[in-house]
């Protein structure tokens, strides 16, 4: 991937989220979204399939961030701090000035059925990263799937409070917020 | 729902999969499976919305038979003691007479990206039963999240051991042992 490619995919998302926003997901083409980032229908799928993965950018890229973040932590972290590393990688991408976008993306996305299954599709991936990323550290692998489910769990919690009305509180934090509670509920499991 | 018709949809679901084994699930149409089981296009699509459904046919009864295992255990019952009653009360539809069937389908998903993506759409909404089934029980949201996940994993790997080539151990048994792996796991996370 050239340097400039990250750039194109959000050209692409901002031209798709303008559209959407004014006429509905469903009746916007690919060449419009093209023609209103200044693209050729071409260059949109040298980065996309279709029209729904353009509203899921970011989300290959995170999926290796998060694998990337268990890799590097020292051999002697636990499970939880690994996954709790990962999470602490997405500060970047999910920083302040992409609140808004995310918004946008998620009320497309609540709003039609195979978006939100694309969407549990990506979910599944990130938590099969995270798992990987666990197993190849030497973590056993009913812990892995665990830990990384937990991780799974946070991230969603993280975001779906991140994006709520009146947030002004950064998502890392309330992630790891998150991770916290739900530690805090594995001694209440019985 | 008439009595007769759990056997309709078994019956669909038998010649979908006789179908689908000789020529492969994209070739098949519809009105070939309807033909196959002695009944109409027309009866199909009382029962299925396409043809990929057929194939899961029996999730939204597993999701309600989950559900009300969780609701009908002690008020005493523990979080996850309420999850292993669901899983307990799988023993009857993932009986030792239905495990050709699950392998026969479980083959046919593994091969369609689209049929796997609709696979984990199953597996969220079975999972968001038990943590709605878990919250009603007044189960605290992370824990009832946290709990339906590990269900839903124990569920998984479960299966996965219950399809297993020569496998003859049942599979609640299955999924009772992969539950107890978890929980044993919840301590070495860290």
């Amino acid at each position: 991937m050239s340097r400039w490619e990250p750039n194109t995919r959000v050209r692409l998302l901002d031209a798709a989220l303008d559209l959407f926003g004014g006429r509905g997901y469903d009746s916007v083409t690919v060449a419009e979204i093209a023609e209103r980032a200044g693209l050729t229908k071409r260059t949109f799928f040298r980065h996309f399939t279709d029209k729904r993965e353009v509203l899921f950018a970011g989300q290959e890229a995170l999926s290796r961030i998060f694998a990337e973040a268990i890799t590097a932590v020292p051999a002697s972290a636990s499970p939880m701090e690994a996954v709790a590393a990962a999470l602490a990688a997405a500060a970047a991408p999910f920083g302040p000035q992409r609140r808004e976008r995310a918004k946008q993306v998620q009320a497309v996305v609540a709003g039609h059925s195979d978006l939100r299954e694309r969407e549990l599709l990506k979910h599944a991936t990130l938590t099969a990263a995270m798992a990987g990323a666990l197993r190849e550290r030497g973590v056993p692998a009913p812990a892995a799937s665990l830990a990384a489910e937990i991780g799974g769990l946070a991230f969603t919690t993280g975001f779906a409070r991140w994006i709520e009305p009146g947030n002004e509180r950064e998502f890392a934090e309330l992630a790891r917020e998150a991770l916290d509670e739900l530690v805090a509920a594995t001694a209440t499991l019985g």
